[in-house]
């Protein structure tokens, strides 16, 4: 058992007029996505992209943190690129869970829209905590997964609530609330009444 | 009463060798945290950084989303970086505070460490709740705030706590999980046993 996986999807993803676009790998992405999940315990963070020019530039931010002048200039920062991997698609994800654990992920999708048939962070932290299966939690780029890659996807994550109507969380910010929400220590029985 | 408000402090911070330095304003940070404090009904967010070239910077980009090519591109980065406002230091979120509301805010600051008489996050949100005084949560960058100015904090908030030694996350994190967890919806009484 190595528990909850995390993926960061660039490829199939919607622009902003819900067309099929690949989005660019960011260093900020990388940098904040490892941070958070070393943090709370995620095991890998696969990077999705198969574009091999982007694959090409995230294997040199990897590197030059994992081995070369950064890894001795911010050890923190080494330990947690560590967890990146990166992969096509989602059924290397499988393969690579599977070699590593003995078991294919349950994928997790989260989205700022509510989808049919989610579950709630509570109920998702109690499967998780009953340590059975694997889990990666899937999140998107751009303007959010593609239909086509929903397809792959076993559960819904009930979105984050925000307090009004706008709700449009850059995805650094919305894995950090959901990593804590299913992993962190400092929590957070179900809500009564809110 | 307006509630809460953030700052996020580039002067005067720490650098890794707990020297003080001033650090620079990032794109990323603008778009983040006020996407973030935006969702969760934050109605300020004051970039503290006495530095004229970085605050010409800062306005370039605040301008942009608020006022030029990108206020049409994308109207939800617009209603985000209209929360932005320039400071030096935190006697200017007084006086800018004091100015909107009447009253002057209670600052709280966060750390990754734990700190002499900090709150918990219950405490603070209960706080909130009974919504009699304004409240602004002061970030900083580079490696903390500096003790100078801690002695202006009047409340510190408990750490957020990870799953084992590793407690690296970035500030866009950070901010992301505190202000879900003293402002959004989908909450989270106090737990019973942890």
């Amino acid at each position: 058992m190595m528990g909850v996986s995390i993926a960061l999807v660039h490829y199939p993803v919607l622009d902003k007029n819900s067309r099929l676009v690949a989005t660019s790998i960011t260093n900020f992405d990388i940098h904040d996505l490892s941070r958070t999940g070393k943090t709370f315990g995620v095991w890998r963070f696969y990077l999705v992209n198969p574009i091999p020019a982007q694959k090409w530039f995230a294997r040199r931010i990897v590197h030059h943190w994992k081995e070369g002048f950064g890894a001795q200039y911010n050890p923190t920062r080494r330990a947690a690129v560590e967890l990146v991997m990166l992969v096509d698609d989602l059924s290397q994800i499988s393969e690579d869970t599977a070699a590593a654990t003995g078991g294919e992920p349950v994928f997790v999708a989260t989205s700022a829209k509510p989808l049919a048939n989610h579950i709630s962070f509570a109920q998702l932290r109690d499967r998780i905590r009953q340590d059975k299966q694997e889990f990666c939690i899937v999140f998107g780029t751009g303007w959010g997964l593609h239909p086509s890659l929903l397809e792959d996807i076993d559960i819904f994550l009930e979105p984050i609530q925000g307090v009004g109507e706008y709700n449009h969380l850059s995805v650094r910010a919305a894995a950090a609330i959901i990593l804590e929400r299913l992993l962190g220590k400092g929590q957070h029985p179900e809500p009564q009444n809110t």
